[in-house]
């Protein structure tokens, strides 16, 4: 829904088709508040996705991970360009699946080839071909996104040590979709926090191949997410070891140089990176602070989990596909 | 207003009176939904404090830490044993005053002398006086008390390295009382959750202070606490390494151990560690996981802040001071 | 589950089973928490329902009302006592059960002997047994004793004419039991308020029933119920034309002498009655305010939706039908 | 704030100049997401009001009434067109602001010109002169705005009685503005409802204002405020009594054909009518339901009390003040 109502509004783009068997045969703007001429597009059942998508010159896949494992690389075949926003390309190593995911990837040679995109931190990316070129984007999950935009400079910088790193997240329930499920109906989560999959959610691989690649070093992680009482935002707490002799003054102003050129990342002090804040916003807030007594780091960051942490990175990564200018979100 | 529910419902207690400034001269039952006669008793001003308080066995201090440092030796000259809810007898060192909570002890001898004291944990009390010969008992922060539920068994057992230790906690905003502040506006805390005193929260010297009793060794945390959208409820997630050789399954079985004869600490799997399996309860519940591969655990604890964070764990204090039976809560 | 919790507590009463097919076979105390006994107590299956019950001198049903219409007169036959917590005996003409509940009623002799028992408005129950005498009690819906509470003293002494009165109702989620519907999802609650079969509400012919016996006369309602975003409590609001002469300062004195020996209705302002004073407690508060200029009333009631609204007044109607003494709650 | 998103994005406007002492000589930008050029506009202080708005063609007054007042007429001296947002000038009788308003109106002569505007409902304003030439509109309140577009049709066609009409309110805490107050703190907010200024609202004069003009008779209204533990977003359920002969199916009809060519304010069914759906828009939903048996109607609106209910209802009333076109909100 978010990412039909960015793309809808962007004048570089048309949306040309949507797909869902849950809305199949109405209106678009029947579900979602859109402008024309999206909101008289009539949703497509997915038997038909790859006959539709094959028309665009892009696909943006919202399916679910098993689902686009195996719609990529119909259209990839047919000559349309994929951004996926599943975890189905995120990781390189094809053996990770059947542990995080529970399924035997369908496609593992394109693994190789998906770009993991973090338009700011382009060595997330490893050794894959550069937006402009690449057929096939995997957009990063929405806690990783925040914990490798905390840890990025930290790690690339040498500052901190990439192993033991820490991360804590916590989320507003939109993360978890319009699952029908008695953890999430109201009476569960008002005036309460839960964690979920401690030590073993499926975004760890991702954030370790991301900042593994950053640090040029092994990075382990370990992560635990928790379910928040809010609609939207997503807020991640990182921890980690100083290197010896770093300065702790200095690296506020190390964040600010790494995200120097960006503009949806606005670097803080810990206490400003806020959920209310970034909801609603394009925007991630980062925020440092070392402890010269104790040796250690922390460093925060949030960003509204349905935009940066999915829809407006898709189209920021759509645009640097396409060299289209990404513009005001 | 808990405490002196939990107090006028005990059958072994007598609430014999009550200060405020800010309800002076109203019956209690004003303001607190009371059983008989604690309803009808007028609370007192504070100026007279210790005039009044001279009359009980026990004083119950709920003020702010600096109020507190001055009653509490007034009190315990006068013959009235002492439990102090608030932070100024809590840490041992004088010279960590200033730094941590903005004033200069005016008692330094009574730090040595107080007694730190969660009651299932003996060990953090370190050499102070037992509770039944107690003149003074410091009752645990409500982080405090979290962060040492789910480490303590970790570094007594010497299973974790008591450095670094990282913890990021989650309070509801009863944590912060009744204070008319811009930041605690439903407008400001509805669908938000920040991050404050980061890194330099005035529980780390205590939490420190009492695992590094424990351990027998100097323990490091670094500490950032959030704010979160609900009214009472707290949970703490922490994080250490391993000792080399540790068996992460024997994990949970070493935390049931050592919580066994505890009543009030519930041992379970940590997503079962929720904020509304507490809150409302004298309960604390821990869980604990490790991570074979990366060397690494996490434990989480939650607890009711205003209740096994502050008010009944003073009642279970001031039943360890004076032989009375805790009874149902 | 609440209701349990209170019988579990209560010196006059031994909650002797309980019954539930989704929680058959564990111990009650799985779910809820409750001392031991009860908390050992195991549930068993709804078919065993009539045989286990019988063994009772009461049973208290919170099944939905086709199951209490069928449940209940079998339980009768066998000489146990019911107090009904469902709408399946609340109205007397069998007629209005298709069209309020669609089911046509399999026991309409009973609608006539089934006490809708108000404790503190006899006069709700027309002309059924007293208390002490009924052999089946009907529990009044949350609205409805809302409302009725709200209505009462203003239809009873004429000062309101009894048509057209006008109510609006808004409650917490709870008052929808735990069913998992995509309405009582997080995502659909949080942050909005959903008016519900408006002026279609099933609560509406029991409210007219008790008005209309209260009143002497015809009593017409148009009432809209709203789901709230809070876990509990219930609020009305409704509104009436005076009748002509009423000075509308007498109106607070005449509610405070209708509730006046009435413990558990407490009479205040209008703006003193929020869900915050009541949740949790067994209290209703009322307030009411006349418009002189314009010949109107206002009346509000405030409660507890599991407890005044349902489980306590189970347990208030439980003492009246045994002679058991309330007590503290 | 939202009002200065509005005009800073709307192509027909330039936002000259924003005035506030409470953000004096900061940029705009600082306090609020904008676009250039706005974002870099220096705040200039309440003193230097006149001087500065003076240079603009028109002054948008979001003061409180009693500034708004005394700043309205200065302004229109100096042939600026003034839009405001306050109560100062809703009302036509200057009697009525010692009442309702708590001071003398300065500018009595000003009544009797204002506009009260409801873009979609001309005859609210009564005789006042045409938006395009008027010099001074009045933009109407939250509450009322969602009470006159609930009951306009229905008096405006003589289907409802004009007096008694009942309104029950809900409103976000945005409602009140940023005001540091402990009724508006998260602990008071949160999980709780309260009724405030219940039959006392000063909305309730310009409604009635408004609906006699629309009438042609005189309206009377009993309203009730509540203060709902959401953000954003208002609701009004309202009451009355159908004049004889009403055929109750044909009141949806009428509702679609009294705003077919208003294009934010959408008809749906009753329950259709929900925060959630309007929040974040410029759309207002009313809904509609009639009941033959009793001769009574409901009618439900629910708007963003910040857009429909403030800005966006501004900014329509500055495009009928000038002819520019609204566009796309």
């Amino acid at each position: 829904m978010e990412l039909a109502r960015l793309i809808a509004r962007h004048p570089a783009f048309v949306l040309a088709s949507a797909t869902s068997d849950r809305w199949q045969h109405a209106p678009l703007g029947t579900h979602v508040r859109l402008p024309e001429p999206a909101a008289s597009l009539r949703v497509t059942p997915m038997s038909d996705a790859v006959a539709v998508a094959s028309q665009a010159h892009v696909a943006l896949l919202c399916t679910p991970a098993d689902v686009s494992a195996r719609l990529a690389p119909e259209l990839i075949t047919r000559g349309v360009r994929v951004v996926d926003l599943s975890g189905a390309f995120r990781l390189s190593d094809p053996e990770a699946y059947p542990r995080w995911y529970r399924f035997t990837h369908p496609a593992p040679e394109l693994l190789r080839e998906a770009r993991y995109a973090i338009p700011e931190i382009p060595a997330a990316a490893g050794a894959a071909p550069s937006a402009r070129e690449a057929r096939l984007i995997a957009n990063p999950g929405c806690y990783a996104t925040a914990a490798i935009l905390a840890l990025a400079p930290l790690v690339a910088s040498g500052k901190a040590l990439p192993a033991p790193l820490f991360a804590d997240g916590k989320s507003g329930v939109t993360g978890a979709g319009r699952k029908v499920e008695e953890r999430y109906l109201f009476a569960e989560v008002d005036e309460n926090l839960s964690p979920y999959r401690a030590g073993d959610h499926q975004h760890t691989p991702e954030i370790e191949q991301a900042l593994s690649r950053i640090a040029g070093a092994r990075a382990e992680l370990t992560f635990v997410p928790h379910l928040l009482p809010v609609r939207r935002g997503l807020l991640v707490t990182a921890f980690a070891q100083l290197a010896p002799g770093v300065l702790v003054d200095s690296l506020p102003s190390l964040f600010a140089q790494f995200y120097g050129d960006a503009p949806l990342v606005e670097v803080t002090e810990p206490e400003r990176v806020t959920l209310a804040l970034v909801t609603g916003t394009a925007v991630a807030r980062v925020g440092v602070r070392g402890d010269a007594e104790r040796g250690t780091v922390l460093a925060i960051a949030a960003l509204d989990n349905l935009l940066k942490g999915a829809a407006s990175q898709a189209l920021q990564n759509l645009c640097d596909m396409t060299g289209a200018a990404l513009g005001a979100l």
